[in-house]
């Protein structure tokens, strides 16, 4: 089976995460099958396909809402709502011991070719395939928040996962419009969230130092790289630093100053003086704007962003 | 005399940095002398202000170029360009050396009560004023290249910076649409180099390690976090990640898998072996595109990204 035969999925616990997913997989004409043991799981997630639709109707076109809400189940069980899916985006929380009772009421449903990709941030596949019975169709899919609008999901197989699920993992997540990459090492974090972390590290340093307002180094990123990296990844930018000697002329040289730059990186505690310090500057950055109404403000241009440009190579 | 009095400006040094800013002060409406000792320093810069003038014009209202180009001269000294200035931005090559020799000599023809602001990336406002008979109005003002397109600058004063002339810079920089942070502290890199660093070490430790290939780690970044930095900075984008209760519930819940992630990032060296992959890595990525092609689609792409998105606080 390939991915392009991939026309029903389960999705297994509905809370943010899973809902987004349900909503992209609606809107790309799939089947959705879903369960989470909450109430009401079902009321929630038809409600947050219905705000996502017109966030994806302006990102690509959409069949009707009332046609995708009839391609949209619930059922009481993982088991049940395995039946005939092809492919399954597992969100259920972040435990170990959790996940692998889940893995196993999906694997007594399931179809033995259908694919298991886990969303999970902070376990290893590896870890989680252990008592599986075919481990092989087994690899995390982790999405960035909220899978719906944001294109990346990072593919990672554990050590017991085949090349082919792989292989046919990205090309459905590719088919669902994402920009699937290949995480080849098992690794905390990922990729993305090593690097965001790794950003965040230092504008925490700079903050507790008094180096800048916390509102004036989120400035530094948002008015300065950031608008690059929303069109180009650091590695590509710095080959254009480079002018037409491009990376190898960067490296020799501004690669020195970088050096000498990273061995001066900080590393801050997330200790009670520093949470202090940034919960004040975001309280000053942000002005009385609730958490609720700059998410929204931030979907919104993150849409007409993802209109606008055009992501290179 | 106050920002908005600010009506003549002079740029020492019209390489790619100089340039930049004259065609953006250009499209503000001042008048602007130049000073270069290369040959064909007018000419290149009067090309350089007529390919920046359709971005520009596409950010804002611009005034018709030829006009514009009539408010531009140059001089044979910095001493003579300086004359009737209000505010200098001096932009001569990375030394020490260089830099306090022409600071003496746009002091020597400088009103007493005009702004010198130096672009540089790598040195310190306080080793640079030294020598200078009114170093008071002496800072640093690094823009992000190129500065007729970006808008963060980094206001940093040395020991002897008077606080009024940071404040006027940056009223001054603000009037050019510019977004000026203050860095309260001296340090190598100022605020965004140092954060484009911290990135870009753990990017090159992920290469290095083979987790991913160059092209996926990049697009990690701009189909992932990248899209909303370009929106809003580090702190900000985890505020929201807390959830109601923002960046206090995000150090509380998250933050102990950050301060992880933290304690595992990695410490790579620009070793031959490294650059050597990240050449290969970005010539695979870029499919024989050259830097210019690619340079020119970065650009066209800011400019659409700028006029469609709005930062967030």
């Amino acid at each position: 089976m390939s991915a392009s035969d991939i026309s029903t999925a389960a999705i297994i616990g509905t809370g943010t995460i899973g809902a987004s997913w349900a909503s992209l997989f609606l809107a790309k004409d799939l089947t959705v099958r879903c369960h989470d043991p909450s109430a009401d799981a079902e009321k929630q997630t038809r409600a947050f396909v219905e705000r996502a639709w017109s966030a994806l109707g302006q990102l690509g076109a959409v069949p009707p809402l009332e046609q995708a809400q009839a391609r949209l189940s619930f059922h009481t069980t993982a088991e049940a709502a395995v039946e005939g899916a092809d492919f399954v985006q597992e969100n259920t929380p972040e435990t170990l011991e959790i996940k692998r009772r889940v893995l196993a009421e999906i694997e007594a449903g399931l179809d033995p070719d259908a694919l298991i990709a886990s969303s999970t941030s902070g376990l290893m596949p590896s870890a989680m395939q252990e008592a599986m019975t075919r481990p092989d169709r087994f690899l995390v899919g982790h999405p960035f928040n909220p899978p719906h609008l944001l294109p990346l999901v990072e593919v990672v197989g554990g050590r017991l996962t085949s090349e082919q699920s792989i292989t046919r993992a990205m090309a459905f997540y590719t088919r669902m419009g994402k920009r699937a990459i290949h995480i080849r090492k098992e690794i905390n974090g990922h990729v993305a969230n090593r690097l965001q972390a790794a950003l965040w590290r230092e504008a925490v340093y700079l903050a507790a130092e008094g180096v800048a307002s916390v509102a004036d180094i989120d400035a530094a990123v948002a008015s300065g790289p950031g608008l690059r990296w929303a069109l180009m990844g650091p590695h590509l930018t710095l080959h254009l630093a480079g002018g037409e000697g491009g990376m190898a002329h960067f490296v020799d040289h501004l690669g020195p100053a970088f050096s000498a730059w990273w061995d001066e990186l900080g590393a801050p505690s997330l200790d009670a003086g520093t949470r202090a310090l940034l919960v004040a500057g975001v309280d000053e950055a942000v002005g009385g704007q609730t958490v609720d109404a700059l998410a929204a403000r931030r979907d919104e241009a993150l849409i007409t962003l993802l209109r606008s440009i055009k992501t290179l190579s």
